[in-house]
């Protein structure tokens, strides 16, 4: 059996200790266990980005991977601390939302409230709870303490909507900018399920004072300078422009708002 | 026995080969190691930025861990390379201050000067010690080579001092800025274990024009806007503020004057 | 015998979750691979620059090793995926270019192209062949799948050329700047091999409004302020200052022109 895998996606940053404090902690109690970063370059207290970053990135791990968020603005308050069972992987995070598109895109899934305080690194700072609490139950978690040890099954937990897409009075969509990676793609908030279909018709998508009516396949395919449309590997719809930075052209930031219409 | 663990902790940033080069050398050496990044952040020739971070990272490793740090302005002349052993771990660095902070902090320690050539990578080159000494005799000591085979023992090194707080002739304390984390965390040279306890009382901190006299035991506990101390993780005072950027609305940088004031 | 290594160099930066989605992939596929980053800082799409990341970092690494590299423009586009076996290495990477800094530095490699579309990830996206096809060969290269079931053998790949130095019509040379490191350390196109020797003479050269004409063993060694020449680990001079930042101070960027005269 491959050793555990434990992934980390936090708001740290990496000029602080941070990060390296929550590995130091795992790994002083499951040395065996293999750690990869997703990303710990989320903004601050963030908890919609990074809970898009996971939606992403947990699909593509073996399962039983662990994967530990702390992006935790609620720290020291009342709030929860987690685990959740969901499509054969483990959640560690705080109960604050940032697991919600996860589990909503999975069929059923079993949530914990972290209650095994004897697991956690003694004293429990009210600030540092990535290293003090999720760390030190991630790794317990990895070194094969059983759930029911580490947490209490809960009924529910804490649920963030996020807006994508609604059809408007005059037979359009209305979605926002749910993403701008490093080349600029602008991921927007229209599952290629639905909407990529759609493409095939004659369409204007319209953001900032731009008009998008053009498919491509892929980046290459687009000509120079051209904004186009195309089904993104998210599993949203993306305006790209090949080799440059379609974001900038369209002068755009996350949560700008887009309508999509279908020429009849 | 776990495989041995090195942490590396330089100023080289991500963008070059430099880090690489050394994690390819040690991997040469000891293939079993498992290598943690502290950071790589460090700011150019920062050699005190780099001591704080390490004095707060290392505790939350495992006995036996090496730490590995790489700053080192002085490279190419005459600077000694060093190895501490010291609370039970191990640290391999340029003897210019860096382990300043943490070796002060332990009851002993033991220090070496790195004399052992046959395990530099050669030719050593005059300009990048991190893969031609310091990688290499942390991975040969990982993998199991004396101490005493790689070093001598020396009976001093070199000490820089951090200042820290002193008292005033007002009968208040005068201390500077010691760090702003990711978040804007603004954390003070008031240790918490002399000045914690005081926080209980009235007091008054004065930063840049502002002055705190709040004080809150965790980031969720504050009032959105405003200012507060906590007694912070790292083992200083620290003024935050919830969900917002401390050090922005403070606007001060590090090595900025504090004064602290109890009230009677 | 040591578990699979596997080096990452891309263009994704950190922020997105395109890395972790690579890494997860590989260790579905060899759970016992040991995963380092090189670097995934690369500015987008700038193959020359991961290029010459690359021929630095690959040689710090042991026989065996396999370099995955996603610096990838062209994906969608007919560019051809391909594996090298040069030097006791493995690389895989879109056949672009990017490993022509490393295959010219070497006296013999076979090249192939990647054909094996079982060993790809299903459905295979049209823009993010890191983790669709590059990821899973290389991590079923590491795993101990053949070359020939991968690939196919092909006779030749994509060479892109880079300007190093040529002689000038008045008896110099001239060259361009190849790279500024984190520290601002200028690297020249002037190979230490050649133009190393002529540093004993007088010499002078050019970039920007300045002129260099102190040469000198090692950063320490130069004077506050004082910019001058030396033999870089790169393999190429390499223009800086005690300290300092060389490439403000000339304020000089990549590609930039150079001269270098020796003075008879």
């Amino acid at each position: 059996m491959p050793a555990p895998l434990i992934t980390l996606l936090t708001d740290f940053g990496l000029s602080d200790y941070y990060v390296a404090a929550m590995k130091g902690v795992i790994l002083g109690i499951c040395p065996e266990a293999r750690l990869v970063d997703i990303s710990h370059d989320i903004a601050s207290f963030a908890i919609g980005q990074a809970g898009f970053i996971l939606a992403q990135a947990w699909k593509c791990f073996p399962e039983g991977t662990i994967h530990l968020i702390v992006v935790d603005p609620g720290v020291g308050s009342e709030r929860r601390p987690m685990i959740a069972r969901a499509g054969g992987h483990w959640f560690v995070a705080p109960d604050n939302g940032v697991l919600t598109m996860v589990l909503e895109s999975l069929e059923s899934s079993t949530v914990y409230e972290i209650t095994g305080e004897k697991y956690f690194r003694q004293p429990v700072s009210r600030t540092f709870h990535g290293r003090d609490i999720f760390a030190p139950v991630a790794a317990h978690l990895a070194a094969g303490i059983g759930v029911g040890e580490l947490s209490t099954e809960m009924s529910d937990f804490v649920h963030i909507s996020t807006f994508l897409s609604a059809s408007t009075n005059t037979g359009g969509w209305i979605g926002n900018v749910l993403r701008i990676d490093k080349f600029g793609n602008t991921v927007l908030s229209f599952p290629t399920a639905i909407f990529g279909p759609m493409l095939s018709q004659g369409f204007e998508l319209s953001l900032g004072m731009h008009s998008v009516t053009r498919r491509s396949q892929s980046y290459a395919d687009g000509l120079p300078g051209e904004l186009f449309v195309m089904e993104g590997s998210a599993g949203f719809l993306e305006v790209s422009v090949n080799k440059g930075d379609a974001s900038q052209l369209l002068n755009v930031d996350v949560g700008d708002l887009v309508t999509f219409v279908v020429c009849q």
